[in-house]
């Protein structure tokens, strides 16, 4: 296998310009989908694939496709991330893993001309929810074809819009959805930033992930009686807060002890009245837990549950919840994993095998074809943030995992 | 000592009659201090000491005095209550207690004739922090000269307005607040509604109130960092809502374990940035912690710092608290308290001797009077809402016991 040479100043202008559409402040970027920032960046990314020789296709969605063709044709290797971005965000969510996939299949051909099997990158057009809380991976769902027709209307922006009037408002027909489907993907791999700080301490460059994890979203919501919080003995209260402190307290610790990669999280409360003098009569929050393997994952769930049912019966509070997101962990192909961990050590980069916490088009596109990821490094774990950041260095030894494995199945 | 005839048709028409001025929906009251419901229950207290025959006078800060001169002179004997009300509140949370003291006082006048002691009935302007939420029991303080030039500027409503705009508007003049003061009261004896469960369990109508709580509010800022929810590991998270809840938790159970009359309550809780997926990088809370055993008090305070100093510590997050609200307990007078014991069993009215979780006017008034309280029963120790409910017999039985008291000091 011989050396890949990936060009860290192209790498570095790749990321500038495509920053620059929705740039923020020093170092952030805002761009949801369909806004004129992210209309800008997908006809960037279409500039690039052209100029370096790859056929250009924007489908119904949107998602930017830039193609070369494999002497034997079949059904293609695809890599690539989305283009949009959280509001005020940051350069490389994302966005790293659409570039790479240019710059490789690019350096691909530049390095050793044309493939037997088809090579494709892809910027996908919609992951963040940043404009339509409900999108649910839009780009990558229309390409598995998991978008049903009311989905048009059900999907719905922060600032009222549905996505059909805004697919409409910039062109696109949104009575072709259907058109984006793909069923002639081999094997997709998705570049990513780690969006945690487990290569950080582990002082790795770039991660293989073996599988994505499983995440569901509570929403519970806990009702007590609101009482004067001076003259309400303690023994004969039906404290909210009390419930939820326990409850929050609770499902943290059980998803500490049960280790990595294990997390569960309480993001969000909302307290009535929310006033210091009055005993809460009610507690409206969100668990999320998330766990890459099957069995855990649900002895986890299970054990989350049945504290927040034991804690209510015990101090006598309605309990409700509803369960608002439910994917599955997606696992990557053992045999892509495997190859992948090979061609990085050909490669002399040293890399770890770990799961993704985070949710990623790939689980979406491991429906329809054979999955790997890729993470890079992320510094002090950050994400989300305009301070997120990974080195030129680390990026060009992920891009270098990325270009030797599709060299690997395509040449 | 002869039996005390109250007219229970009578106390029900006052009742009714005073919340008619603000009145909000079935049974809810609305009356903030200085406003339009507030001037007319004003002016209807002292037609009804007018018409009983007392000299009214009303002060400098419009609180109203309805007195009954004794025949010997010298220092009063006061009962009363406030009758401003919470926004929504209901008909007995301080208007009782003004009501109470008008008809013990006219009662004993039609009963007993002219007094040896001078007594008073007075209607508090203000008590609820409905209007002001920084008001501070503003009659009540003004009678024991403790409100200060500078308040009149700092006490300002929640909608903007100065308490010396208000007081202007309404004709009381802001410059004569001094005047409220009094330093010629030798007693003072505040009726109030129970505003707990503490009666109705116990099943007593009245009890005599042998201390005021005292309350500490503490605003409390635990700070960690925002992460993804998915991509950081438990165990190196800096998860502020982990440290709250851990806390809140905490300090709940540590009031219920000291055991009556110690409470601990988390009102109000606000969460950054609360987002179902991202690690709360702050929570701010309140801490309302009460005890009426001036040493027991100390003990309750020390836990629950210690206990956020361990937390915030341990789990790496950065803690600080102010002190909003630190009043001291008020200890009833214990030749009163045993007095009223005496005179209540003379008028047939069982009653409980217990502690006040509430603060009340009294706990001003005992800085410069000897001070006691009798409480009357609430239904499901409901107050602050239009569901706040006594009876007419238990309130006919808390003014028998009030007026005979009165009856015993100053005839």
């Amino acid at each position: 296998m011989p050396e890949i040479r990936i060009d860290a100043d192209f790498v570095e202008r790749c990321v500038m310009e495509l920053a620059a559409f929705g740039a923020a402040g020093e170092t952030g970027v805002s761009r949801t989908v369909y806004s004129p920032e992210w209309i800008g960046a997908s006809r960037c990314f279409s500039s690039w694939c052209s100029e370096a020789g790859l056929a250009v296709h924007h489908d119904a969605v949107g998602n930017v496709w830039g193609r070369l063709e494999g002497s034997h044709g079949g059904k293609s290797i695809v890599s690539g991330s989305h283009i949009d971005s959280q509001i005020n965000g940051g350069r490389y969510d994302g966005a790293l893993g659409a570039i790479s996939a240019f710059i490789a299949i690019k350096a691909l051909k530049e390095q050793f001309g044309q493939p037997r099997r088809t090579l494709e990158a892809v910027a996908f057009c919609e992951e963040e929810s940043s404009r339509f809380p409900n999108a649910n991976f839009w780009g990558s769902r229309a390409i598995t074809g998991r978008i049903k027709r009311e989905d048009l209307e059900t999907v719905r922006a922060f600032s009222g819009e549905t996505i059909r009037e805004a697919m409409y408002e910039i062109g696109l027909d949104p009575s072709r959805v259907a058109d984006a489907r793909r069923d002639d993907i081999d094997t997709f791999i998705e570049l990513h930033i780690e969006q945690g700080p487990i290569l950080e301490q582990a002082d790795f460059p770039v991660a293989i992930v073996d599988a994505i994890t499983g995440i569901r979203h509570y929403h519970v919501t806990i009702r007590g009686t609101a009482n004067h919080a001076g003259a309400f003995p303690m023994d004969i209260r039906k404290d909210a807060m009390a419930g939820f402190a326990e409850i929050a307290s609770g499902v943290v610790d059980t998803a500490h002890r049960m280790g990595r990669p294990a997390v569960t999280t309480i993001g969000r409360a909302l307290i009535s009245p929310n006033f210091p003098g009055i005993i809460p009569s009610k507690v409206e929050f969100t668990v999320d837990a998330r766990h890459p393997d099957p069995s855990e994952r649900g002895k986890l769930y299970k054990i989350h549950e049945s504290l927040m049912q034991e804690v209510a019966s015990r101090r006598g509070l309605d309990l409700e919840w509803r369960v608002m997101i439910d994917h599955e962990p997606a696992l990557s192909d053992p045999d892509l994993v495997d190859m992948f961990r090979m061609t990085a050590a050909e490669q002399d980069v040293p890399v770890l095998t770990m799961a993704s916490g985070a949710a990623h088009d790939a689980q979406q596109m491991a429906s329809i074809a054979k999955m790997a990821m890729i993470f890079v490094r992320s510094k002090d774990g950050r994400s989300h943030t305009p301070e997120e950041f990974s080195s030129v260095s680390d990026m060009v030894s992920g891009i270098k995992v990325l270009a030797a494995g599709l060299h690997r199945l395509a040449y």
